[in-house]
């Protein structure tokens, strides 16, 4: 019986997700908030929802590329290139965005009697963004636990994995990620230059690397 | 220096607070979700933070209307009548409502520099909804200074307080409840016969009573 609900962006992480937990979830759920990519992901969750027969529900949060401060919500021109690390990705944090998810999610799947929330947040992200942290993750998992009076629970399984470790997980399930998009620019072809191209980039290399040794 | 965000429906309760707070609080935050009464509360909410020179900001969360089960959500004839109580409002839980606006608050409060988030959530609904309880409220906390790096933090000053207790506050405060809108019917003229109406003038008979005997 499916009983979960996957926040799912259409990038490389919640699609292994999707992939992997087939069997569990009834319904994904894809997110706009004003950020330069998010009209590329959603047309690869589409693509990857229909392929699986998996509901797709789309939530457009405009009010947030309206009110909130990021780079991520202020054009292609404000993505930093270079390293994924903290200092050059601070600026692309965009606040609390997890935690809005998450408890959209929660609400969502309460009013559809599923029990449980999927997220693919990886330990890559970590000392980026702190709405990815373990202790995040596990401070929302008591607040939606406790505001649905027990109902809905949160699963959060990747949370220890890098993103080599999805990447190689996603490829033995033969995952096809030329369908999921990542680039932070959102342009129709990755520009391979942003920090977020050249994560996904040495995820999938490595990863390739380490099952075929090429 | 004014360094809070108020969620502010434009009810008795959190126009209490916004009175109480006024120096506290840069910015008001309404949301409407598709509630047969939020046009009324926002109407309210506009003529309290104009009156007192603050900022209000009105986020429209309409995919809740839209997916979202609840009988708030559905029409003023799903309304209950009868007493505020946890069987017979049970209906009316719009499902991880506070959890969804005070992850957005938590978003826009970092975004504007903003420390903290307050909530107007208080005692006498805890039986009825679990996200106005205690341990909600401690465990979103939690998750809300995790979640922004510190930056934010939540105050939820009435988790304690009962209807009456914060109707004698505002009373003594000189706040003009005739300006707030309570019905779930969301009538021009509250119905007076909805749980919401007669908790709400229950609070204020009390209080009237225990200030000045009448």
């Amino acid at each position: 019986m499916k009983h979960a609900l996957l926040i799912y962006s259409g990038g490389m992480d919640s699609t292994t997700m999707l992939h992997e937990f087939r069997q569990e979830i009834a319904l994904a759920v894809n997110f706009s908030y004003g950020a330069n990519h998010n009209a590329q992901e959603a047309r690869c969750a589409r693509e990857q929802c229909a392929a699986l027969g998996i509901e797709l529900i789309e939530i457009d949060l405009a009010f947030m590329g309206r009110y909130f401060n990021s780079a991520l919500l202020s054009g292609a021109d404000a993505i930093p290139t270079g390293e994924y690390d903290a200092d050059n990705m601070a600026a692309t944090v965009v606040p609390f965005r997890n935690g809005i998810m998450l408890s959209i999610a929660a609400g969502l799947a309460e009013s559809r009697n599923l029990d449980t929330v999927m997220i693919a947040n990886h330990s890559g992200d970590h000392h980026i963004y702190p709405d990815c942290r373990p202790e995040f993750i596990s401070a929302i998992q008591e607040a939606i636990s406790a505001g649905s009076g027990g109902k809905v629970r949160l699963s959060a399984p990747y949370t220890s994995l890098n993103k080599t470790e999805i990447a190689r997980h996603g490829l033995r399930l033969g995952v096809d990620y030329s369908r999921t998009y990542s680039c932070y620019k959102g342009t129709d072809t990755p520009c391979g230059e942003c920090a977020t191209c050249r994560e996904r980039e040495e995820a999938l290399r490595e990863a390739a690397l380490s099952i075929w040794g090429k």
